[in-house]
């Protein structure tokens, strides 16, 4: 295949190749392509043409293609391999990715597929799908090559070689004692560098990085980022070493977990993408918003309650979207520094203390700001002083509230481990709402003769 | 140094080695620690104690720690180390790195540590610092180990292990013809299965995946998320081979861009986290306030305008929270699937046309439920038929259009590639509320006899 051609050249030659029948020229394209562009090529093909382009691929390259495709479509391509095949290619998965696949499965379904793999195979997957979901042992591979410590280099060498097919990095070596401990790590440049007659044991690095198998997701992708790992160890509760974690699954974490804080944020419900059907798209939307909707009737109340207030000074009304709002605003803009700090720092009492008492001086700097902006603009454009006033004095408490609210509430939730979807950024800014509207109201309604 | 010591029990082991001068004692702690954690046992030393933790370190350990530290502790360890120690540290530094922290410094300060520095050292990390902020040459480093193509598997190996020492990884060797142009790549697993006398140019992969100096850098973490490399080759246009970009780096631009989407959602404003004092972080946070407080003004404007229509109907007044509140709320939603959509896909007409009525659809439905909810309830509370029927129809009509608003203006901001912090989730909401204001007092007007 010449190096020049485009994606859809590609496409084209393989759509032809398909339609003459010719697999040796299927394969020379192929055998070019990365696993991802594999899989592109394998979505863009016409359904008509998809059950031969499967055919034609060797049982390795479909292990390769499932890898990259998205479940629904892996599932397709299950159903089109038939029994036999599927487990052929279920056998070579990575398990990891296996797992996941599974775990979207109806019971019967999974038993079907595992019951045709071979026994070892279906057992280490079994095991992966007992750890709890976005844990190490739910993500960890077993794509690592192993040697005992009283190996020569030479010999770890050898054993090397013959896994090199099977491990997904070369970069480090771990090494166990007899009880299948693990005890230390060889990075294949320190074997590189080595005299091949030296034993394991004496050139290994044996204060390992290590995570367990119930460690958080998150958790691992902090180990990994601070190290610059390419990989990380999982042990069980004894030490034993059972898998590892890689660092491009890592990458999938990180862009997960940085979605999942947005979710919070946003409250967009979970996993929406530009895929996601409308009916599916607003059905994960609707709980949010209906729960905001009894929640803004709350507001309602509030005002309904100082209607006199309101009737006897209307411009009242005009600052109340700008109090309201801006509370809102300043109480999202703490909550991303918190929600977004707390993925690389380890909280510790000192911190939060210094956190809120930061939050608490930026809440006063930006409320006396603020504050007396509006009640200079107010009294120019109502001419009334004391409305200037109202308005102002409201704005600097509402701000420090709305920040400290910002701060305090997910701070609080994280420490209880509650679901931190609950800190989302409309439910602060709906909190932050019904506090500056009794806040501007109540001190309204003190100076309500003033007002007239 | 016991393995089962705590980070305290290091902690005070390098102290009192410091206090009673024993740098073998010193030296043996610090050689079994990780260059994370020696860089936070040097942050978490008394002030006293850190002219002699450097002066203890060695020149290779200096260049860990300095890898590991924020710019301001850099460039206290650069002052303690003097200008000769300092720049045999950065003659060491890895180029990307080098070029981060120096590009923060005043330009005289630049020169100085510049002109001290190994000559090809320094006119490398010049060369760095003229590329674009966030593009991969910026973030690229030349830790890597490129063959000409004539070798053989034999000359390849034993220049690999020549520069083992220096490569950052070892899983892919670039391959070069005479012009150092990248022709392609061989993985260190198939130099292993490979034989001695093999032709490197017979067994390298030569449809190369690789990164142009001025791609942008979110780009760059797009494709090694794609591919699962640990690596991704840099070329000029040329196709010049000039460096490579490494997966631990990847990992921080994911973080760095998730963090700058959240600044978006948010109007957080830039980089402020748990250590930003608070005037800096008032700073920051205080332009995007204003702004909004002066577009808050808009809304005030708006319900003045309307003031004849509120003062007969005070009611109305109860539920602007709400409507203003969900329609900024279903737009924040729409704005959040928008621009985390982004991150792992490239957008064509074809996409944004689907997903436009997708988020119509969603926009329907949701306007829909919630419309004849709240309807039902205004009814309820003030047995006002008309009132109910006012606020039900505001709900539906605005829902839709801040769902739409919420989809299209990130959109039409992304292809006009006008900066991304414009299309803020504050600024959204702030326009959401503007549109729901004029909506539902326009509507209410209409139905002003009826409402009385």
């Amino acid at each position: 295949m010449s190096l020049a051609m485009t994606e859809n050249e590609i496409l084209l030659a393989l759509i032809q190749s398909l339609k003459e029948g010719k697999k040796t020229k299927f394969q020379e394209i192929i055998d070019e392509l990365q696993p991802y562009d594999m899989a592109q090529q394998y979505l863009n093909i016409p359904n008509k043409h998809r059950n031969k382009f499967l055919l034609y691929l060797s049982i390795e390259q479909l292990t390769d293609l499932m890898q990259q495709l998205v479940k629904d479509d892996q599932l397709e391509v299950l159903q089109k391999l038939g029994i036999e095949k599927s487990t052929k290619v279920l056998d070579l998965m990575e398990n990891d990715d296996l797992a996941s696949l599974l775990s979207e499965l109806e019971p019967e379904k999974i038993e079907e597929l595992l019951s045709e793999m071979k026994k070892e195979e279906s057992e280490i997957v079994q095991n992966l799908m007992n750890y709890p979901p976005e844990t190490a042992g739910r993500i960890m591979n077993n794509r690592y090559v192993w040697i005992p410590q009283h190996f020569t280099i030479r010999e770890a060498v050898d054993k090397l070689k013959h896994f090199a097919e099977l491990a997904e990095y070369l970069n480090y070596l771990y090494v166990i004692d007899e009880q299948k401990k693990l005890v230390g790590v060889v990075s294949y440049r320190d074997l590189l560098l080595a005299d091949l007659q030296d034993k394991i044991e004496e050139i290994m690095y044996s204060r390992v990085v290590m995570a367990d198998v119930y460690t958080d997701q998150e958790e691992v992708a902090k180990l990994i980022t601070r190290y610059d790992f390419v990989s990380l160890p999982v042990v069980e509760e004894d030490h034993r070493l059972v898998g590892v974690i890689t660092v491009d699954d890592i990458i999938d974490v990180v862009i997960q977990e940085a979605n999942e804080d947005i979710e919070k944020l946003s409250a967009s419900g979970k996993s929406i993408d530009f895929n996601t059907k409308p009916l599916v798209a607003a059905y994960r939307r609707l709980p949010w918003l209906i729960l905001l909707l009894f929640i803004g009737l709350i507001s309602g109340g509030i005002i309904s309650s100082f209607e006199e207030t309101l009737e006897a000074v209307v411009a009242l009304a005009f600052f109340m979207p700008l109090i309201a709002g801006m509370t809102g605003n300043t109480g999202t803009q703490s909550l991303a520094v918190v929600v977004r700090g707390l993925v690389s720092e380890d909280l510790n009492i000192k911190q939060v203390v210094k956190l809120v008492f930061r939050e608490l001086w930026v809440g006063i700097i930006i409320g006396i700001t603020c504050g007396i902006l509006i009640s200079i603009i107010a009294f120019v454009w109502r001419g009334n002083f004391t409305l200037g006033l109202v308005v102002g004095s409201s704005l600097l408490i509402t701000l420090i509230i709305g920040t400290l609210a910002g701060t305090i509430i997910p701070l609080i939730l994280y420490k209880l481990k509650v679901d931190p979807a609950v800190a989302s950024g409309p439910l602060i800014t709906t909190i932050n709402d019904i506090l500056s509207l009794l806040i501007y109201f109540g001190i309204a309604t003190a100076f309500i003769v003033r007002l007239m």
